[in-house]
C-alpha cells in the first residue's frame, strides 16, 4: 500500500508528542510518518525524538506491524516465485565469530531449499558476512537482481550485498538511530530486520538471536522479546518464521577474523571444525529445511560432501576462487595463561573487541578491513590449561595494534578448579 | 567558563545513550555538548534525542545548574551594575491576557526598583508583551544595550527585545524542541527561562509561574516543580529569585489581543481596570520590591499616579505616543449567554484560542499580528448572567475568523445555579 492521493497528513510534533505521552500511532499517522520520513518531509531531528520516545514507550503488535509495513512499501519487494525450489532464509543478531551463514547456506542448498542471503558488512566488534567472504581472493559481493536470482536457480545458494532498493526508510532511519542512540529500541530492531527480510520475499524465515556478552541482547528477557516480536512479524506477513535464542556468552567456534572464520567455515563443510559451530550450524540448517517443508536431514548433505560442494560452486559464481590460499596477517602474538587450572569463561566480547582491534572490523562505516586479522583461540570453556601454556594466537597487518588488542583480552579468561556446567548452544526455539 | 584548550571531548551517541539509561551527566560532558551544539559540532538529531531522554530522566540540580551556565557561557552577559538603583527582573510563564508586565514595569521603577524587562512575541494561544506594546502608535522593540541602559538610568524600566547574545544555546535549542515534541520538559523549560534571566544581569527575580487550562503547566504539582527548579538555579546563580504559583484557568482581566489588552493595563494605571490585574500586578510588584530591598508599598505608586507618568515616559523613550487612540479591528461580533445562571467558569485557553484566530497570535514566527484584534469579556465567573446577555465582543479586521473563533468559545463559559468558590490569584509562594 503507498499512500494514495488523498491520504491525510500530520503533524510530526503532535505525532511525536503522542508516541511520547505514550499514545498508540494509528495506522494512518504511521503510514503518513514513515514516507514522509523517507522523502525528507519529516526532519532527521524529528525521527530522532521519535525513535527514543519509542525507546521508552514502546509499540504494541498491530502498530508495530504497521510501522514495518509502511517501511516495506517505501522500496521494492524481491519476488522468488519463479524459482522451482521453495525458498529459506535466515538472518542471525549478529556476535563474535558467528561464520555461521557461510556453512549454512550451502547446506540448506544441498538440501533442496533455496537460500538467498542478504548481508551486510560489520561496524564495531561483530563482523559482517561479507567481509568474511570478501577475503577469499576474487569473491564479489555486489550481484543483480537477476544474476542472484540466476544464481538462486543454478546453484541454490547465494550470498550477496543487500540492494539499496530493500527498504530504503529502513536504510535511512537505521543510520539515524546509529548516531542519535536510538539503536537499543527493540520494537525498531525488530521492524529494521523484518522489513528487509520481508521485503527480501522469502517463504520461510529462521531467525537467530543471540544471548550473552557478546551479543547486542545482554539478557534473555530482551533476546526473548525481540525474538517474539519478529516472529509475530513474519508470521502477519505471511512468512513462516521460527526463532532461535542461542548463546553467545563465549564464542562461537575458534576463531574471530575474516580469513580465519571462512578456513572454520570450510573445515565444517569438510565434515570437521569446531562442535558449537558445526551444533549450530545443523539446528539452524534443520529448522530451515522443516519450514521450506523439504524432508531432508542436513546432518546427511554435510557428511557426504554435497554441501561442500554447493560451496565451492557458490563461491566460484561470485568470482572466487575456492581453492586458493586465504590471506594471512604478516605479524602474530600470544595470550598465554597465568596460572593452572579449568578455563570456566571466555568472553565473547573481549574476543570481539580484540580482533575488532587488530583490523578485522571497522570504527567507521568507511574503514577498510584485514583480511588475515583476528583471534585464534586454542582452548574454550571446560578445558584444563597450565599456566604459560598459549590461550590464543592474535593476527594482525599493523603490530602496534597488539597492545591494545592485549587490553582488551585482559579480563577475557576465567581460570577455575572446577568445569563449567556445559550450556546448550541452542536456549529456547519460539514459533 | 568558556571551553579552554585541553577541554576533554566526548562522543554525542555516548551522553544521549548515558542519559537514556538514566544517569547523570558529569559537569565535564555537559561543559562539552552545550558548545558543541551551539556551534554545529552536535547534530540536531542527536540533540533532539537528548532532549526527549531528559523529557523521561530528568536531570538533578546540580546537573541542571551546570546545563543552565553552560547555557549562559555560550553568549554575553549583561551588567548592570552602574546603575544607581537595584534592579528587580520578573518573568511569567505565559497565560491568556496576561498583560502584567506592562503595568508592573513602571510600578516597581516607580518605587525606586530599576526594571528591565527582555520580553518576547507571542505564539500560539498566548500573547507576546511585544506584541501588545507595539500596537501603541510609534512603540518599537528594538534597543541596543547602551540604550537600554540610559532608559534605565533616566525612567527606570523598560520593556525591549531581547538581544540574539543572551544564551544562543538556547535560542538554538528551544527552536529544536518546538519542532521535535521536547518542550515539555522541565528542566529544559526551567534552564531556557532561567539562562537567559541570569544572563540579563538583575540582581533579584521573581517568577510568575501560571497554573490551569490557559497556561503551559496545567497542574499546580508541574508548576510548583517548574517553581522550585528555577527559584534553586537562580539562587545557585546568585540571583534573588522567589516565585508565585499564580492561576490561569480563567483569563486575566476581561480583555485577550494586543491593543485591548494596552487599554485594560492603561486603566489600570489609572487607578482602576479588573480586580484580578490588580491584584496579581500589585501582589508581584511587591515581590520585586521586597527582593531589591527596598522599602515603598506599590499601592502608594499606583494611587499617587507616578506609576502612570512612568509608564507615559517609558512608551515616549521608545517612541511611542502615549496618548495616541489605539487601532480598533475594523469589525466585531458577540457572544450571547444561552441560558440564565451564574458564571461557574470562564475557559482560558478558549479564550486565548479564540483572540489567536481572531488574528491576535500568530501561528508561524513569521506570520503578523492585527493590533485591534481579540476578545472582550463582559462577565466573569460568580456574575449572574439571563438568556441572551452579551458574554463577549469578539474584535478582528478578518471577518472570516468570527465562525472560528465561536467554535473556540463554544464550551467556554459554564453557567450554573451556584457561586463557584472563589479562587485567590496567587496559589503559592516558593522561595
Amino acid at each position: 500500500m503507498t499512500n494514495p492521493a488523498g491520504t491525510p497528513t500530520f503533524d510530526a510534533v503532535e505525532l511525536i508528542r503522542r508516541k511520547r505521552s505514550g499514545q498508540r500511532l494509528t495506522d494512518e499517522q504511521i503510514d503518513w510518518l514513515i514516507p514522509a520520513y523517507t522523502r525528507g518531509d519529516v526532519a532527521d531531528e524529528q525521527m530522532s525524538a521519535m525513535a527514543m520516545a519509542v525507546y521508552f514507550r514502546g509499540m504494541d503488535d498491530a502498530e508495530l506491524s504497521t510501522w514495518t509495513t509502511a517501511m516495506i512499501n517505501t522500496g521494492e519487494r524481491l519476488d522468488f516465485s519463479s524459482l522451482s525450489r521453495p525458498t529459506a532464509d535466515k538472518h542471525s543478531t549478529g556476535g563474535v565469530g558467528d561464520k555461521i551463514t557461510l556453512p549454512l547456506a550451502p547446506l540448506v542448498a544441498a538440501c533442496g531449499v533455496a537460500v538467498p542471503q542478504l548481508s551486510g558488512r560489520g561496524l564495531g566488534h561483530t563482523g559482517g558476512t561479507l567481509d568474511k567472504l570478501e577475503a577469499i581472493p576474487g569473491w564479489r559481493a555486489d550481484l543483480t537482481n537477476d544474476q542472484m536470482l540466476r544464481q538462486l536457480d543454478e546453484v541454490g545458494a547465494v550470498i550477496c550485498a543487500a540492494g539499496s532498493g530493500l527498504a530504503p526508510a529502513d536504510k535511512k532511519l537505521y543510520a539515524l538511530r546509529d548516531v542519535t542512540g536510538t539503536v537499543e529500541a527493540i520494537p525498531l530492531i525488530a521492524s529494521s530486520i523484518m522489513s528487509k527480510k520481508i521485503a527480501e520475499g522469502t517463504d520461510s524465515l529462521v531467525l537467530d538471536v543471540k544471548v550473552g556478552s557478546g551479543a547486542f541482547m545482554a539478557t534473555i528477557d530482551q533476546a526473548r522479546e525481540l525474538a517474539t516480536r519478529m516472529v509475530a512479524l513474519g508470521r502477519a506477513a505471511g512468512v513462516n518464521t521460527t526463532a532461535l535464542l542461542t548463546d553467545m556468552d563465549t564464542p562461537l567456534g575458534l576463531t574471530a577474523g575474516n580469513a580465519l572464520e571462512v578456513a572454520e567455515s570450510v573445515e565444517v563443510l569438510a565434515g570437521g571444525g569446531p562442535a558449537d559451530v558445526v551444533e549450530l550450524t545443523l539446528a539452524l540448517a534443520r529448522e530451515m529445511v522443516a519450514s521450506a517443508g523439504v524432508d531432508v536431514d542436513p546432518a546427511d548433505k554435510l557428511a557426504d560432501g554435497s554441501a561442500r560442494d554447493v560451496w565451492k560452486a557458490m563461491i566460484r559464481a561470485q568470482g572466487g576462487d575456492p581453492d586458493a590460499p586465504l590471506p594471512r596477517a604478516s605479524h602474530t602474538d600470544h595470550m598465554v595463561a597465568a596460572v593452572d587450572g579449568i578455563i570456566s569463561r571466555v568472553d565473547a566480547m573481549a574476543v570481539g573487541l580484540a580482533a575488532w582491534r587488530l583490523g578485522a572490523g571497522r570504527a567507521r562505516k568507511e574503514d577498510a578491513v584485514q583480511a588475515g586479522a583476528g583471534v585464534v583461540l586454542h582452548a574454550k570453556p571446560g578445558e584444563r590449561v597450565q599456566a604459560g601454556q598459549v590461550l590464543a594466537t592474535l593476527h594482525t597487518d599493523t603490530p602496534a595494534a597488539f597492545e591494545r588488542a592485549h587490553q582488551a583480552l585482559a579480563d577475557c579468561w576465567a581460570i577455575g578448579v572446577e568445569a563449567p556446567e556445559r550450556r546448550p548452544i541452542v536456549i529456547d526455539r519460539i514459533s
